[in-house]
């Protein structure tokens, strides 16, 4: 598209129904906050621009809008007149002469670029004032889009509607597109001889037909012009927006048994034919290849686990965790900034962090890397087909080589050589009859207690 | 509200559908009987009273209605002969002489104050028998409340309806309110010439009205009327509970990213702005407070967790776990009656019980309280800064001072004094070239058993 | 039923909207794959033999289907001409000569047997043709069952539907039952002059009635007539048998608190008063009996639990775990072909793995069984009473005998008589100030990294 297009993106609001010590458009859906949702939207819609209206954490929210690569120009709102004086804060972008104007909310995560794009093809066909309407089954108080002959004739506030047009199931999502070059003219006509005070954004609709303009409405889904002023709200977007995903990521060839115990972030990457049980939830940055298996109960955060690997249950994966073709991490293991080698095996009660295993290891249960002396982090590193045994505390930096053994429950703190057994453990005492003498102690000193 | 008011609650059901070996009235909902919920909700709307009209499980039942702080007199039901019939097992109550008599049922345990204190102010307005309906889109099997001119003039049940009369969508949820003085002779009008030959409380409508009485209806939402007969409808009455409170729960301000996912029992406490993951279940007694984090997988049970202090995923708090601001338990880590000092940290594997651990404390990964000696429990305390190496044996009882350090692997059975260094292992030892002996007899092992 | 009976099972189909490296119908539904429930309908439906029509992975759909009882014999289907064409694939075993044949789909593993014995019975009333139909508020897409006088007189398809057609509600599932000694000549008066060149089994009715046949329809619900094209389809029929199984396990007397939550196996038996908390994944072969407790988070797999043993949270029994009565197994442990002695107790963050574990014997928290050296597995035995402190590893094969006590951190390498006590640790060492020293060392490494 070839048309220039300033987003106005109003995020000013106090949002005191969120109940919140963060700004609302900063809460996050997917694990990404609402206004980076609607930047990246406005950007597949081709928008290159996007003046921010903003109030509450002010700085926050503008450098989260930036960064995602559509610049961003901030404007505070200092009084809060409505959402034409909202738009009008912006009005430093808006002279600068677009085509296309578009206002949209920050707290409209599920928003896809469709209907902006639908709506900037009805502006360069010669329309000057474009709303995005949805239809819905239960549009009591919204706001009713009225039409006659394919024009949008005015935006109904339910309050000022007749019966009929109460009866009208077109609601107004607010978010709208304006010819560029005639916005600042119209937004300046916005009057705020009303109940309130107020100068409202949709007497834009009137205004430009009283000037001859043509106004229409696009059509968006309910689903997505869904916005959020409470924290039961925030849960409902989340959930919409899961199920979108896990829809998606099914119909790619993915099997999920009880898609909605699964919960995915927005840049979530699964392959064809992975198996993910119920109750998995994937944090930010989760690659998982074709034919993996995650089993039920996995926490996947920041990890790469490549074909045919298996994941779970009860497992735990934090960033930096690399499983490579094959390999396995089981039951109630962690593990952290660590390559898993192909076929290498962590099954039982682990903790791997900062480490190396190389392919086909295997490390015995209850096995621990101790990585961390207080200050600094250290490296362990595994050698293929390396054994180590069931308990056994690795102090790094310490390496074991290819084809070694660690003896179960050892303390190793110096290398091990490729080959070599390691022990650190103490030999075996036994002291007959004495188990007996212990309990009758114990028994003892609990009757003294309850005496005492 | 100064009338006197007895509530006579219905609980001698025999409940067979449940197929229990405890009486229905017991099974918990949040982790509360649902007696307890009922007598709450009588509490709540001022009934001083309550008289019990029990059966099955008769003294269990009593002692769990008893123990919410409304005096009960339990009145052993014999003959299971009506409604109407049950109610006056509990004459002798009825006949002290109330203000007010509302009759309820044990199973309904959502019910809130609201329509029982509705009631009462419609018997002091006059009237003599009020019912608690509610509007339901599917009335099917219920007693249809007939109204006129703002009167109760019946309650109809199905089979005995005609068609205009089962297009009433409003029901009787068999709750009522009664003039206390009227009650008695009322209630011992109630006949039995009916198929069954049992005595219907419901009957109370007509024989009020015959005798010149005023009747209305008050409304409650279907919701909180609902009952239940089977563990499938139990479910269902917990479900629905569990609905109620995570909503209340979020709108305070407290972040849920899938709130169907977590289970709070009826007496949990969330600070606002606490984050809340999916999969969480809250046991009895928990408070968090503001700014905490409760990640994916925890289960928490008498546990209190300060400001800002981060718990799972995969955790385990158990009764008597008291997390201090801005600590840490991490992953598949278990703490029971245990303090977690300001800003001490418990990451890995690790079971913490009857332990003060203190502040800026780091307990290494797969480190275990070892509390019990088969007989008695003993306790561990960790100084403030102490760090306690991985896979660590902490034999109580035991303590370790500040800033000592524990070496990795050992086990500490003598106190460590401050700013000491103590280890507890074996000297590692190196067998050249022996793990790949070992590996070889292995397999020769297992070749004789194939052949074997 | 004396009729004799064959299943034509039509299974042949790409399903490449399920993008999946596997057929459709391989794919399981509560751990079943789709035809095996198929299978396990018809023979419940008295079918003694099946044909089943196979294309992609023809063999192992094959051995599948074989594998449930019912004598399978496979007909490949070379070209996709319809369904029509499909049935007569297995022209051969129709003309074998059966009273009835019924013709099902590989990909309806919700169904049950009452419609197919429902259409049975229709057949041995004189009727040719009997389609299952079923009864749907959302019919668009479907085929409609057009109806006269009882008799069912066409299937129309959507495309070829009048608006009063469209406005029936009874839709086509598919399944068929045929006249077995009409079905091969009616099949073969199919033709294909139709858009697709096709031939259509639906065809059969209006041929069947053209011969002066007597075709009917007989009702099954919607749920049981549901297929699956899709992954996310996949993910419906789990949810609905899913849901079907939990109610069924509820009225018979089971608690589940979170219903929704809890994942069952087909094969998965669970006794009265057993109470199931939120988020327990049943794989296959599990039972659980009278009274046991399966806390949140708990994963079974071919274990069996006896009565008032109780499991989890955070517990994992994978394939021949037995928990005698009254034992537990706890937090973040793992059992896998081990007996749990009656009353025995393995708590905590612990590994139990080809072992015996006498009555009452306490397991300390962390203690590992290292049943595998690399190569082979070995047994663990732990007598009566006995009594296993923390962080133990026990090298198998290895004993410890009634009433021992093994200390904390210990390896055990040697049999332990009974009421011995054995050790395997070093000696606490002790460096006054050590610490300090250990690190401000480790703090002039970071700086110094830092410097680097």
């Amino acid at each position: 598209m070839e048309r220039s297009c300033l987003a106005v993106i109003l995020a000013a609001g106090d949002s005191t129904r969120m109940k919140s010590s963060l700004s609302k458009v900063l809460h996050p859906v997917a694990g990404l906050p609402m206004i980076s949702h609607v930047v990246r939207a406005i950007d597949a819609a081709g928008v290159r621009n996007a003046a921010l209206v903003v109030g509450r954490d002010a700085d926050k929210v503008t450098a989260t809008a930036a960064a995602e690569g559509v610049p961003v120009e901030a404007f505070f709102q200092e009084k809060r007149l409505g959402t034409g004086h909202a738009v009008l804060t912006a009005r430093k972008a808006i002279a600068a002469g677009y085509d296309d104007v578009i206002v949209v909310y920050g707290d409209v995560p599920l928003i896809t670029p469709e209907p902006l794009l639908e709506a900037r093809r009805a502006l360069a066909a010669g329309n000057d004032v474009v709303v995005i309407g949805f239809h819905t089954d239960a549009p009591t108080g919204y706001g009713r889009l009225l039409t006659e002959d394919g024009q949008l004739v005015a935006i109904r506030e339910e309050k000022d509607a007749t019966e009929a047009e109460r009866a009208v199931k077109w609601c107004n999502s607010g978010i709208m597109a304006i010819d560029g070059h005639k916005a600042l003219d119209l937004l300046e006509r916005i009057g705020n001889s009303n109940a309130k005070g107020e100068y409202y954004l949709t007497d834009l609709v009137e205004i430009a037909r009283a000037r001859g303009g043509r106004t229409v409405m696009v059509a968006a889904s309910e689903e997505e012009m869904t916005g959020c002023n409470t924290r039961a709200e925030l849960a409902v977007l989340e959930s919409l927006w899961q199920k979108r995903k896990r829809r998606e990521i099914m119909l790619s060839g993915v099997t999920m048994i009880a898609p909605e115990t699964v919960f995915l972030s927005h840049d979530t990457v699964i392959g064809q034919d992975a198996l993910i049980e119920p109750n998995v939830v994937f944090g930010l940055g989760v690659t998982v290849e074709s034919g993996a298996v995650i089993h039920a109960f996995s926490h996947l955060e920041g990890a790469h686990v490549e074909a045919d690997a298996t994941v779970g249950p009860f497992a735990r994966l934090r960033p930096g965790a690399h499983l490579a073709e094959g390999s396995k991490v089981g039951n109630f293991c962690e593990v952290k900034k660590a390559e898993i080698g192909k076929g290498a095996k962590v099954n039982h009660l682990t903790y791997i962090g900062d480490a190396f295993i190389g392919a086909d290891a295997n490390i015995g249960a209850g096995t621990i890397t101790c990585n961390y002396d207080g200050v600094n982090k250290h490296v362990t590193r595994i050698g293929e087909r390396a054994f180590i045994g069931s308990n056994t505390s690795l102090v790094a930096p310490v390496s074991v080589g290819d084809d070694a053994l660690v003896a179960s429950g050892s303390v190793i703190t110096a290398d091990v050589p490729a080959e070599a057994l390691a022990l650190g453990r103490a030999r075996q005492e036994m002291k007959p009859g004495r188990a007996v003498v212990i309990r009758e102690r114990n028994l003892a000193v609990k009757a003294a207690k309850k005496k005492g």
